[in-house]
């Protein structure tokens, strides 16, 4: 076979570090895996049941493209009546991942530019890539915060999106009202489009969740059950924003996803009236075992929200360096070069029982003492 | 907002004309629906408890990017069994339309001109626009079969890629051993990558399948359970071909699609196993009605395979105008537009109740008699 069979746009994507240690980890034996980016609870009983029910009632065949009304419908409610946005248009999508890949593609020409906060989600610099932008990163280091005027210099006239992630994947930082306010309301002035990824809004800990979209009614918001309800295999997200945008959102759904799962969606509905309270309060307990565990030895920003945390690597090693090492004492962790420009940090994912973190906390203490 | 932040590449989209009946279809009462691209039958019980099984048993989380073990390794072996090539990888998709967006992703730079024969499935030339590629399309009329000198005489240096799809939707026409092979042996020597989408493949009642990749091995071959299992809305396909081609759509899922369902895949690995001759004995018989009931006032090919038959509009209507009238009589078909250049033809799907079918068959009858 020719190797020219291959399109150049492949070239942008690597195969994710994070897969890499995913890898390792199926090869080692009982390992201290805090490398998840998934709950550790299952996904709750009536949730299933909701989807089981649906199986078995014939809810099997193609779903509408913008997704089966009984959760639609109560998507939209929802959403109107957090926001009351006259065009704030939602549909369901293959998970968040679905949302994001559509989003871009509805958006974004060859050669406008996307500006991203760096620490980044994994996926957001190779799919800027994949529909020919510009990827702009804006570095947060070393408190991840929001910076205005950073993102007033990193504005031109090419600059088409902005990509916010808040709480934030991997720091767990959860930006304030202020500052979602700020952004929305520069965006605004500048007509510039922002994607807003919520996928772990209910993951707040120390404070009510914020949203751009509160002050800015054309923020396209992305969001899904993955986290919230432990369904990442599961498929099922969706996202809201100006209905132009919506609309050619799922008119590009037709000829990509199809659709989300169809049982999948009924479950959904159900899921929206799930008490998700116990496994936060679960999660900001996991959050503060992790904190007062590692915080007097290791430089780290306390996480608000989602369930991971992206400490300095001690003694001047690199992220990867690190990682080596703890990978030599079982503890899975991702470098942070692989959300980063920077190779100075890791993260720790705390979605995991108490005795993994447990664990792993002693092989970081043995390590940041330089055992 | 502005409208200048819709993306360039989503005016090749149209809202599918097929959307457009099945909205139309929604609002009618007790309309003749020959328009599904679906089976009528159900999930198969042991497939249904298998996927709600995988539910039960806390398989809920992210699969592996490529696809479980239990689905991947049981399709590698059928795949090997089938075709003993060296180099056939096979990887696990959401659903055959993920299969295609990975392969025109992974192959198709901007510029290439992609071979497809019209009549096609709806999707391909969108598809190939989206990616930045130029259909080029090859007319299959009257008897919508493949004809190897009007392929050589389409192909130019630019020509990166054909796309075969046997048994084809909307024409059901299935090719033979020979033309496969020409086909194959055609795109080798041209070096010309060959995508054979085979999610009818199971549908065949007059002659046994034949595929491409029986004589060009680096075949890229899309399948699915979509069609064959009644699993449409649970989105699982199947791709195989060159490890290289196929390691590279396994790293573009990865920011994309993420991965097929995770329950649906333990689903799939039973789905393997259940006998669906039944199913295709039931359509032989729909299908033989369908052309017993049509062929002596319209002008048809007789589909030897999938579950659709593309006969000519009557009386020199053209294939709009026919649908519109059969509309009138609460007959739901597709124009043939919507899958070819030409407007003359019209789709119907005998995948329905045999009480509906032959509804359909007597508004037909009337229509093609000038009532």
């Amino acid at each position: 076979m020719s190797p020219s069979w291959i399109a150049d746009r492949t070239k942008a994507f690597d195969s994710s570090g994070i897969r890499k240690v995913f890898e390792l980890a199926a090869k080692m034996k009982d390992p201290i895996n805090l490398s998840i980016g998934q709950p550790d609870f299952d996904v709750p009983p009536e949730v299933q049941a909701a989807c089981i029910e649906a199986i078995q009632s014939r809810k099997n065949g193609y779903a509408l493209t913008q997704g089966m009304p009984v959760l639609r419908e109560k998507l939209q409610a929802q959403v109107d009546a957090e926001y009351r946005h006259a065009d704030r248009k939602v549909f369901v999508t293959s998970g968040t991942s679905g949302g994001l890949v559509l989003a871009l593609m509805a958006l974004v020409n060859p050669g406008d530019e996307v500006l991203i906060f760096d620490p980044y989600f994994v996926m957001y610099e190779p799919l800027v890539s994949l529909v020919g932008g510009k990827p702009v990163v804006i570095d947060t280091y070393p408190d991840f915060r929001l910076d205005m005027d950073k993102v007033a210099a990193a504005i031109t006239s090419q600059t088409k999106l902005v990509i916010l992630n808040s709480p934030g994947n991997p720091t767990g930082v959860v930006a304030t009202p202020e500052e979602c306010a700020a952004l929305g309301k520069l965006c605004a002035e500048k007509n510039i489009a922002l994607i807003s990824d919520e996928i772990y809004r209910k993951f707040c800990y120390d404070a009510a969740f914020a949203s751009p979209a509160a002050v800015n009614e054309q923020t396209i918001v992305i969001d899904g059950f993955s986290k919230s309800h432990a369904m990442t295999g599961w498929r099922l997200g969706y996202v809201h924003g100006p209905a132009e945008v919506i609309d050619t959102m799922i008119k590009l759904q037709q000829y990509t996803f199809v659709c989300a799962p169809q049982p999948v969606q009924w479950a959904g509905a159900v899921a929206m009236d799930v008490d998700t309270q116990p496994f936060i309060d679960a999660y900001r307990r996991k959050r503060n075992m992790i904190v007062e565990g590692l915080q007097d030895l290791y430089e780290l920003t306390v996480p608000g929200g989602a369930f991971y945390v992206f400490p300095q690597a001690p003694r001047g090693l690199t992220g990867t360096e690190f990682v080596a090492r703890a990978i030599e004492h079982s503890l899975l962790i991702i470098p942070g070069n692989i959300f980063s420009k920077h190779n100075t940090h890791f993260r720790l994912s705390y979605a995991a029982e108490d005795r993994t973190i447990e664990r792993g906390i002693e092989v970081l203490r043995k390590l940041a003492r330089g055992a």
